[in-house]
């Protein structure tokens, strides 16, 4: 399967003028794109030593949990304020007007750990960043971060420091 | 592994006071725990036919595009209001105070198509209950729904008429 790009629907002004959205469900419910996607996100990182997986919510969640899965990790979930239940830490990034802040559990990382960060999209890079920041934080290695949709335009790899970005598929 | 409950972290008085919170992060972050989750989510289903699987938001999205990917079908996100882009319908459920809606792409079934459902909770059955509905309206035909943890004492599965429910792990 070569052409991905065709499965993902192009919706303009959404969430809102000026935005061109892409929507990557059309891709997930076909079969062969499903699998496909699933295939790519996992094959740069078959063989290393990672011992977690981290999903930003919410659709982080779509592909980490597969990824871990594969290549022999766990998977952790990155989420936004007040849904973790446990002991947490968080960290803020900046929004267009404001700024907003994820949480990861404290025992979610060990120190030492080696850490793959994934999500369905990395735009400007602020809640990867903070992904990062979190994960540094608890005394993990980032190895890396893996994307199926990545803006270039919007310069969000800058934003990751020291860190191996993949993404799938550019606009 | 035969004690996964052993693995889930018990959390009083979350998300308010009086609620034993079941937090399966713990166990998700465990490398056999979560193989040994995605495995038997998936084994009931393996040989039928099944055109999709639906995660409901968020932590829906966690099992489902894996059951997919195996049993060969596509994956369907249900997901809160003005999350999906582009045509929609939707479903209210009930909230201890209010209501609430879910939604799903108007494209996302199509007319026939056998589908699965899965979650990792299952409560009161409110937001499965929403979803069964969602799926019939687009002319599918609701298999099963799937649960890593279900709550008995909450009768959720009455809500679900006609429709085979499996759980993991009963509480």
């Amino acid at each position: 399967m070569d052409d991905l790009k065709s499965l993902i629907r192009e919706v303009p002004d959404f969430p809102k003028e000026g935005i061109l959205f892409y929507d990557v469900t059309t891709l997930l419910k076909d079969v062969q794109g499903l699998g496909e996607v699933l295939k790519r996100l996992t094959e740069p990182f078959e063989g290393l030593d990672i011992h977690k997986v981290i999903g930003i919510e919410s659709r982080g969640f779509i592909f980490a949990p597969t990824v871990a899965q594969r290549i022999g990790a766990g998977f952790v979930p990155v989420r936004k304020p007040g849904k973790l239940p446990a002991g947490t830490i968080s960290a803020s990034y900046d929004l267009e007007y404001g700024q907003d802040e994820l949480e990861i559990h404290k025992d979610a990382i060990n120190v030492g750990e080696n850490v793959l960060i994934i999500d369905d999209l990395i735009a400007t890079g602020g809640t990867a960043a903070a992904t990062v920041e979190l994960v540094r934080r608890l005394g993990g290695n980032v190895i890396a971060a893996a994307f199926l949709v990545e803006l270039e335009f919007l310069n969000g790899r800058q934003k990751l420091d020291g860190v191996d970005i993949f993404s799938i598929l550019q606009y």
